[in-house]
């Protein structure tokens, strides 16, 4: 698996891969009938943000993953970063290369931390991968993700330094 | 003083206030440099966003706030809220005012809660507003703000639930 740069030529296989996940429902904050248009804004975010792609060894785009500031100006040294898996390639370690690559990416951008704004607590493998890879729960919003099966769940903002 | 729901032909009154607050670097997460262009489109969001200014009673625009929702999709019925108020007419109640009619507002349009991401720690009037009408600190996100005087501070994630 190789993790590169995306283009805009990769947008025809990044698509089906957030519009099943928008339509779940159960992970992603955006809106589950999202359009075409609107998701290539969210996920093509102008510079500095990166966008990437992990590619399988037969050559399809199984993964792929935003790096972009939290906020603007003098809160732009905090990095965010969203990621998402094809169903069908999950149990792969595809989000794990994916966040290990985007942590390297931060470091080397000169991000001084990075934030999740949202992490949907029921997504406990979500949850596990961040804090294996050294992110901690600074606080979980009550009841701020409307879950299609749990109903009201919280969602973990999890934020992790990259000094040192 | 009067709150109502802000117009594009406010714009050339909300542009002045918003210009300094961003230059001065101290309260807000967006880029000292921001554009006109690019301080429109963060203010006026599409619906269901709302936009408001305080209007004092000579008719001079002295604060201005937007409603929006914090996330999309199942995130949504969590409201996020800025406000602005004009250096010049600091002091008089117009953050109070905005806020309680932002809070009044959020509840009409059936949020359930309100969020702030980015609570400058060194704002302390700001801070002891939002405590005083019901918000407490979910956490504060350590060094996320380079305040041009203070150095890295902590940006307050502030919340409040709107049930009762």
């Amino acid at each position: 698996m190789l993790i590169r740069q995306a283009t805009k030529d990769d947008w025809d296989s990044i698509w089906p891969i957030l519009r099943r996940i928008a339509a779940d429902g159960d992970t992603f904050c955006c809106d589950p009938d999202i359009t075409d248009g609107q998701a290539y804004t969210m996920w093509f975010p102008p510079p500095p943000a990166r966008t990437v792609v992990a590619v399988a060894d037969e050559g399809a785009v199984v993964g792929t993953a935003v790096l972009r500031p939290n906020h603007g100006g003098p809160g732009a040294h905090v990095a965010n970063a969203s990621f998402a898996v094809d169903y069908d390639h999950r149990g792969h370690h595809v989000g794990r290369r994916l966040g290990e690559h985007v942590l390297a990416l931060a470091r080397q951008d000169g991000y001084c931390a990075i934030q999740f704004n949202a992490v949907v607590e029921t997504n406990t493998h979500a949850v596990a991968l961040w804090m294996s890879l050294g992110f901690t729960v600074l606080t979980t919003v009550p009841e701020a993700f409307h879950h299609p099966i749990a109903g009201y769940v919280g969602l973990h903002i999890m934020h992790r330094t990259l000094s040192g």
